[in-house]
């Protein structure tokens, strides 16, 4: 396995890579590896001949107010993980390397952004959206893989990729969890023990809504004030959002059909934690 | 010659031809072609084995009371031009197969995009680097080749392939022009022939601040206010901007240095040019 830091030895090396006619595979992550991201590594190994994963604690998909310091890091352990699931190559550039001074372009997405956590978090997916675009032209893959949990950032890679024709495939692979349904997320560190408990209420909601659904009701109010219930059980929990929404453009619908998606975010003390499902 | 509509298509071309290790040149224009785009054309056979021009009217970078449907266009007279010149691939796409319904994806510049042209034309240049990004993404081009006579254009095409890290090198070719120093430009058609005498004043007006700045004026102020009296000759012209710039930040400045480009628009009764010309 290569660890690489610098963007342009990156480029060349996946240039070279492409002219040898390999086909590489892309996970973008931000580190601090889980079980979740090497069910992504596994499945792009599944489609490429060269595996790539990038670990970029990306600053411009952060908000003033959020996260960015106190994100966790562990550069030795992804190191290890990611050597134990035969990764090829870890690209993992400096902040300044990736944002020189004066960079002033940026990948917007006007539509599916806009709402859920695009509304919460104002500029996250634009810098979502350009950190990728810098990733796909630094790591030319063919196909790149994201985790179903950000499900409303897996939609709006498939739209970038269809409206700015990116030579790539996209693939959404399903949610990893703990055994108690909590699906497993780096921030997930951030829980005290009482919170990780109370946490296991987004899956539980995900899990009734589903069962309803399973029943007959395809009523978006019916569903959300269910799932709401479920989270009250949970003191510390507080909704931030609860939306049944298209699974393409993710516009909310009022009437539930097959495939739609029932996106949440909930609040656990501090800790703001996101999960879907599809429902079928 | 190959004359391609589908993007589908192309992608593929592209994609195979990258694969047998061929070097590709893009030359980006919106048709009508002259002189000035068939120089860019050697230009990009000189850095690549297979040159491909690309002709797309592009929507989204005219402005609502802009001259999007007047644009001129002779699709039978560029593929003769394209052929003579020994253009490999022709892409001319629609604007349906470009802009797909719900299209929501935009690339952005921030910076050296708000003033001048942009000041003029609010939406233009995220109109560019969109088509730009996505005719990269179709061609996949080793090198593109911009025209000089938009200084502006070329400069932020330079920024958006450092931000976005496009494995694409840029070149900017010198402007062509008429033998009265006019710069070529499909929107010369536009021009009646008293206008057509009247816009020489542009070339006229940049000549005599290349010969104040080889005397030894490098005060910008006075730099422009020279040309905008040379611009005084002609009844018909208007000037929109005179200005001074970094060649690379395109910021304004008050002292010009060589290397420095003085950049201009000036309308000519109701059509709108643009020249430029580097101090040295």
């Amino acid at each position: 396995m290569e660890w690489v830091t610098s963007p342009t030895a990156m480029q060349r090396t996946a240039l070279r890579l492409r002219r040898e006619g390999k086909r590489i595979g892309l996970v973008p992550t931000m580190g601090y590896l889980h079980e979740g991201h090497l069910s992504l590594v596994r499945e792009a190994r599944r489609h490429s001949d060269v595996t790539v994963v990038s670990i970029f604690v990306n600053p411009t998909q952060f908000g003033p107010n959020e996260d960015l310091k106190s994100y966790p890091r562990d550069p030795a352990r992804d190191r290890k993980m990611c050597a134990q699931t035969k990764v090829d190559y870890v690209f993992a550039p400096s902040e300044a390397d990736m944002y020189p001074r004066g960079h002033s372009t940026y990948v917007v997405e006007e539509s599916l952004s806009r709402h859920l956590e695009g509304a919460t978090r104002p500029t996250h997916f634009r810098g979502v959206c350009t950190v990728v675009a810098k990733m796909f032209h630094l790591v030319l893959p063919d196909v790149a893989v994201f985790g179903g949990k950000d499900a409303q950032q897996a939609a709006i890679m498939e739209r970038i990729v269809r409206d700015l024709n990116f030579p790539v495939e996209i693939i959404v692979a399903p949610t990893v969890r703990e055994p108690d349904g909590l699906a497993m997320s780096s921030r997930n560190a951030y829980l005290s023990a009482d919170e990780r408990k109370q946490a296991v209420c987004l899956s539980h909601a995900l899990h009734w809504a589903q069962e309803a659904f399973r029943k007959g009701q395809h009523e978006a109010a019916e569903l959300k004030s269910g799932m709401a219930k479920v989270i009250l059980y949970a003191p510390q929990a507080k909704v931030d959002y609860i939306e049944c929404v298209h699974p393409e453009t993710f516009e909310i619908v009022p009437v539930v059909k097959k495939g739609a998606v029932v996106v949440m975010a909930v609040w656990i003390g501090k800790t703001r934690l996101i999960d879907n499902a599809i429902m079928e």
